[in-house]
């Protein structure tokens, strides 16, 4: 990836160092930043709101492939993917810390390159890089972030709080990031059984970006305190609407309809499940990774979000007892099943 | 290290289960908690309170080894070290998130005693586990913590603050926990070259202790408060003592003069380190692993400390000019360098 003459030791630079090159052009933009990177701990100040902590643990091999992730966008990804929880609890994220472990093999480019996407999330999310940690792996790359927030105690939105008669809305469009992971995996097999063919990701850039680089839907929270409707319960879509469906409804004890044909699914994402094999409508229930926004709102909002685009009423809360149900297209009843992904069965 | 009678494949639990396993028996011991596990992020509030935060990471192989590493050890040093950065702040330690990635190999019952190390931390120095992050790792062992915690404004110490003439201060003792790992490397070797040869690590507790399971200061920051000292500066002795002195010096823009005769040096950290042919000086320099806290304090503070045993006055700090000195038993001036633990180098 790197040539040689463009290859720095990351040991010439020792931790310290490391930390200090990347971290330079981080630059604070927050007053609750009280102390950044650079000293035992961070040092925060957010006067008496609560505060919102989220950890996510990225590996190689588990949760990304070096075969066709772009450091950069695995960077960028990271930050991302972890903002998200910050959202989901309708709060502001403000500050990260990012920790990574890197084998000897990297050279000290490759996690620039990956500082570099860290850099291009923050800034554009309106974060501040307060700390981490790195050292060497032995094994293969490995990134560490943790997240934090803050919300108005009034504001936080919890995933318990879901009312029988409330309506289930999502952000953006889903299955897309599954269905991008299934054509960027089959370019990776064919190229590795004949590496003369070039990636055929032509007419795909939205689902690819959908799997690649991600983006937290800060925006829907920012369009939630403009219509001033603080949701009843809210999630981000990571493991599969369908798991995250389950876990409202276990959370606040209720059940729900969904309704398959309401499912906010791009034209790009159906086409190329098809074209792939695959049921679009399971892409949406079960892909996972789309990073979008579930949440319910009470009926009386309704009024108040009917005209968004971005924003799909996709079923309903019902009682605990009627459990969770899918009505199909055909109008056949389905029990909602979470079939995401399980990371430990591979 | 379990039979096949007592493996519980994690698989059958999935990661929803798997956490809910392990944190069941965690309960939530602090107000600022306001919800712990099991939403998209921790809620946390501290009442216009200075917020600290701290993250490490723990990888198999390089900074630990499972062939002499007791799982339930890990644990608890795995929150330990990390809790260490929070009372280096002179803060209260109140919460923690912990995240682990685990090799399918791994059963059940090897994760369950990482996680009594983890509740034995926590229960011992009252900590809310409020989150993490399981997934599957295709490497190894792969832990990172992030520790939360909180002091007033005017209690926090920063790294900055060492001014001329103040006195360098730290707690316990040096060098034992390196000397412990030499211990334990030298019995892996015998063990590797003949494992019917019991490890001897007789008379040798204390140091393997100092290795296996550090105490993070709490107590010191506790003494330092019911004394009325706020330290100027304040670190806690992870790479080395000599790389925190420098440390401190950078960044407070100071110089200092240690005294090797003053260094707290326990009896079995001295007569192993002759046995192994190592310098006793040299490991409590550069050893590095003794989450002990060294500080800086105003002399006018001197007479409400002299007297406590647990705290050794090993210098003072001096003008930028006049560099960082050690002054040996000898009488001969060292220029003081930073040989400690660079994870880049293996």
């Amino acid at each position: 990836m790197f040539e040689n003459s463009e290859r720095t030791d990351i040991a010439e630079l020792g931790e310290f160092g490391l930390i200090k090159h990347l971290t330079d052009n981080f630059k604070i933009k927050h007053e609750s930043s009280i102390k950044g990177v650079g000293d035992d701990a961070a040092v925060l100040n957010f006067e008496n709101k609560e505060v919102l902590i989220s950890t996510d643990l990225l590996l190689e091999g588990i949760h990304f492939d070096l075969a066709y992730v772009p450091l950069m966008h695995l960077g960028y990804k990271a930050i991302q993917v972890n903002l998200s929880d910050i959202y989901a609890m309708n709060g502001i994220a403000t500050q990260v810390t990012f920790s990574i472990g890197l084998s000897s093999k990297f050279p000290l480019e490759a996690v620039e390159e990956i500082y570099k996407g860290v850099q291009l999330a923050c800034d554009k999310f309106n974060i501040d890089l307060i700390g981490g940690d790195t050292s060497a792996s032995k094994q293969g790359l490995v990134i560490s972030v943790t997240s934090i927030g803050y919300a108005e105690k009034k504001d936080v939105v919890y995933r318990n709080g879901a009312q029988e008669g409330d309506l289930l809305c999502v952000s953006g469009d889903l299955g897309g990031a599954y269905v991008g992971l299934q054509i960027l995996e089959r370019e990776k097999q064919i190229f590795l059984e004949n590496p003369n063919i070039q990636p055929d990701l032509e007419g795909k850039d939205y689902i690819i970006e959908r799997q690649l680089k991600p983006e937290g839907r800060r925006d829907i929270v920012d369009l939630l305190g403009q219509m001033k409707i603080v949701p009843t319960s809210m999630i981000d879509v990571s493991d599969g609407l369908a798991s995250e469906i389950l876990h409202i409804c276990q959370q606040s004890e209720k059940g729900c309809t969904l309704y398959e044909e309401k499912l906010p699914i791009d034209p790009m994402t159906y086409e190329t499940a098809r074209e792939l094999g695959l049921d679009p409508t399971v892409c949406a229930l079960n892909g996972g990774e789309d990073y979008e926004l579930l949440f319910t709102i009470k009926q009386a909002d309704y009024e108040k979000l009917k005209h968004d685009v971005d924003i799909s009423i996709i079923g309903h809360i019902t009682d605990k007892n009627s459990g969770c149900k899918m009505v199909s297209k055909s109008n056949v009843v389905h029990e909602l099943k979470a079939q995401g992904w399980n990371a430990f069965k591979l």
